[in-house]
């Protein structure tokens, strides 16, 4: 497997450029002062569907062949390529199914069906997702595109590292959450095609450190019950996005449930941001890892802002 | 009492651009889709402080003579302006001394405290409050800076919309929220003083509409127990910005608790800032006025985003 080159890069950046946000990038006072650092908050939370997935979705369906076009897409996710993928399909006028486990968040289903997507729930296992849409494929001669394991999945995702380090070019360091690694490689590739010595950093979860262990032992090592309120890395890496991180990031750093929720809370009440557990991790990871930041310029990819409000005090009562 | 000229307004302006944040415009698709407007979110959420009540605070405290200045200020509040006026005096080397009720949220005072200001709680009660004041000042010399009661507060809140009506000249209307009324005369002065046919509304909670009440009847009229989720607006108006408010506001739109509610979540969800419930007033009044407002170039005040996130669902539990 060939990793996207910098061209492929380049004409992706152009051809999803009109069609998705050119997010914010925010800095914020009080995380300088407290990590020593200077950052940069890429705020993909900001991006249509609340998303980085968005980027690659979009990519990913603006170069289906005509047949495909016809047939439609599908995929099983629980989460935001779910919404990206629905709302990429529509705006383009081709038909998205998505697989989704029963236990998806609510709000998640609920978008997928606003975007006009059809919906298929199976059991919450990875076996059952990815048989329930082998079956739809052979059904309806759908194409499948994979949230990570897609070379214009990555290509898309690493466009929002591109574009901040074509804004803030005298970046140290760049770093993203990693799951399956689709945003991590992206980022990784970016940095390394146009940034002038920007280091990639990983920052994951310790109750999902797939990405850590196969990066340390040199293979792939799946995760086994994953665990972390950051839902949206509970995937573990494929090859494709293993290799790429292998060659193009300097380390992965794990961060603990209760670094993730005091880095998200002091995003809220700091920032006025809202960002999902997922995008806390990296920010996690700068706080706990002062050393190796401090006095740097680091470029961090807030992945999303996709939170379940219903679980929130002044949200979960009947209006008065 | 005249209140604040157009020259003094762009004097304030010019005074405290230099300290002060000028903040985002955003704009939301959803929301425009909502309402058949095209509405313009001024961000003072992303103020310093965390809410437009910095700019007053500072604009108040730069303009003491030098014995005021070596003595220190003095205000009663529970909310953002007990921040605003603790930073604004930090920054400028001054002391200052907030007066709060005992059930102020903790999250405000442990900020007012974190800006170095010295805080005496008393009972919540308005004439503890003034009394509490007043013995203070006796005692050290204080100046008090009233949180809307004060012209350089009002020019001060002035800025927001001033910089909202250069950066889009074709606003056909702009609204605030409404609690003392210092935003508002601001906001109403600005559009009358800069804006190209610019009406101000208000937006004001049912449940502590006095404002409304007395702009109906033509004379003051004190809210009696007003309940609101919006804590920032249960204040009454005061003669000085009722007057502003009577010649400057076309009306204030009253919404309730569920409408307010309803509004702060959508933003929340959708445009994935943090506000707080005050800033939803505006918001909701606009969402249920559609037919005042639909086709128009809308500007809304923002008003903060300081929020107590310890009752929410992500953070009201020990980290793990």
């Amino acid at each position: 497997m060939v990793p996207p080159s910098k061209d492929v890069l380049i004409d992706t950046h152009k051809r999803i450029t009109p069609v998705v946000h050119k997010t914010p990038v925010l800095t914020s006072q009080f995380f300088n002062d407290l990590t020593g650092a200077e950052l940069f908050f890429k705020c993909e939370n900001f991006q249509k569907v609340g998303a980085f997935k968005y980027r690659g979705a979009t990519n990913a369906v603006l170069q289906l062949a005509d047949k495909q076009h016809a047939k439609g897409v599908i995929a099983h996710s629980s989460g935001n390529h779910a919404q990206a993928l629905a709302l990429a399909a529509k705006v383009n006028g081709i038909k998205a199914h998505i697989v989704m486990p029963i236990n998806a968040p609510k709000v998640k289903s609920d978008a997928v069906e606003g975007y006009g997507a059809q919906i298929t729930f199976c059991e919450p296992t990875l076996e059952a997702r990815e048989n329930t849409t082998k079956v739809l494929i052979k059904k309806f001669g759908y194409t499948e595109i994979h949230p990570f394991d897609n070379d214009h999945i990555i290509a898309g995702q690493a466009t929002a590292a591109m574009e901040l380090i074509e804004d803030y070019q005298h970046l140290d360091a760049l770093i993203a959450p990693v799951g399956g690694g689709g945003l991590l490689s992206g980022t990784a590739l970016a940095a390394a095609y146009f940034g002038k010595n920007v280091k990639a950093y990983a920052g994951e979860p310790a109750g999902a450190d797939d990405a850590k262990q196969s990066f340390d032992a040199g293979r792939l090592i799946p995760s086994v019950k994953p665990q972390t309120i950051a839902d949206g890395l509970l995937t573990s890496l494929s090859e494709r996005t293993f290799r790429i991180i292998q060659e193009h990031v300097v380390d992965i750093l794990t961060v603990s449930e209760g670094e993730i929720i005091q880095a998200m809370r002091w995003v809220w009440e700091r920032m006025k941001i809202v960002i999902e557990p997922s995008s806390a991790v990296p920010i996690a990871a700068v706080i706990k890892n002062e050393e190796l930041f401090k006095n740097k310029r680091v470029g961090i990819i807030v992945s999303g802002g996709n939170v379940d409000l219903s679980k929130s005090y002044f949200f979960n009562n009947e209006p008065r």
